[in-house]
């Protein structure tokens, strides 16, 4: 197709397709005449992620360079891209292995991470921002300790199992890296809303409850006739 | 005590909470001289609800001073005082009752609401918001229907029952809409890189197997000497 129709394809404006391509994150068409370049579907699939990854993961260009990278690397497994375009989608983290309470957080972030037997790179910036979280919840007072944790870490867990189902493995590396991308931002802020719903409801609950018992009270302490 | 003092309490400094006294945002101290001001206890407790708004809960100005309206409103119930917290950290969402897919996804979200028996006000702006999250999922051809939202709901409320029980609610209110605001935004960053370090563990699970898959197939296809 040419590029007009490789524009109607992906729903991306060809200029934006043109910078794409000198930024290199886009490859060339097949150059069939000095004017005029013909692209595949290949180049749509390609076009498809970097929209998702810009539009949903909210990447700078150099993250979506190297995941990119990583999709046409064939030396690299497919678990090793995955894990490349999750560690982009995660905020950076400045770990500070010269403060006595940052190593703690370390070790209490590395200590539930292996005692829930969880797979994760001995380098993974996850686990440095995991030990920012229990930094700042020690920080703030708040039980930071594993045992705190391992309830959200169950939850995680029993979501992820179902979304890592949604991913389709066996195709194009491009389409599985764009369903893990999405798949974990998209449900990141439906379990984000969702749960400051939950914290709503409860409220209402709890200060029902409590006003009927200030109501119960008062009617007890009503002098008897 | 004086300026000096509650900075120290507080750990704002001076031209910080002059800021905020200029801002109407924490209230005048009790003029002792014409040069002298004195302050207590409520003011610490102002000074690390502003700084827990600004710093994790990132809300600009006016948002800040919503909630300390309410804090300061006498005829605000408890309940509603906590709510209009939530509001204020919820991301704005701009709902658009003209357009047939919004009105289809906001529908969604409020049967989703009606049907996990959560009381959640009608003009509750996290409606709108879960509405938005539908309405993505649904345009990213992933599902989105109350069923496929059901397992975080579930997740969501298991949480929150735990995160509630952590709120003073008998002390001023300041300390639980502070307690509310940081319990909400630290766990959900807690849950968030929770759910990317299970993701990692699960793709690093299913490769394995997936490759160990492989290795015994090669071996079986291998011709017997």
């Amino acid at each position: 197709m040419r590029i007009s129709q490789l524009s109607a394809a992906s729903g991306v404006p060809i200029p934006t397709i043109k910078y794409y391509l000198r930024e290199g994150l886009l490859p060339s068409g097949e150059q069939t005449s000095a004017t005029r370049a013909e692209y595949g579907e290949a180049h749509v699939r390609r076009l498809r992620l970097i929209r998702a990854l810009l539009e949903v993961g909210r990447l700078p260009i150099a993250s979506i360079r190297k995941v990119l990278a990583a999709v046409d690397d064939e030396d690299l497994s497919m678990h090793h891209v995955l894990g490349t375009a999750h560690y982009a989608i995660a905020p950076e983290v400045a770990p500070h292995p010269d403060d006595e309470d940052w190593r703690r957080a370390r070790a209490e972030a590395d200590r539930l991470i292996s005692e829930l037997g969880w797979r994760i790179e001995p380098w993974a910036p996850t686990r440095d921002e995991l030990a920012q979280a229990v930094q700042t919840l020690d920080r703030l007072g708040m039980p930071a300790t594993g045992e705190a944790l391992r309830p959200y870490a169950r939850a995680a867990a029993s979501l992820v199992e179902q979304e890592m189902g949604t991913i389709p493995m066996d195709g194009p590396r491009e389409t599985a890296v764009e369903a893990l991308v999405i798949g974990t931002v998209v449900h990141g802020r439906v379990l984000d809303v969702l749960r400051r719903l939950a914290h709503e409801s409860a409220s209402a609950r709890i200060f029902e409850a409590r006003q009927a018992g200030k109501d119960c009270q008062a009617e007890k302490d009503r002098p008897t006739p």
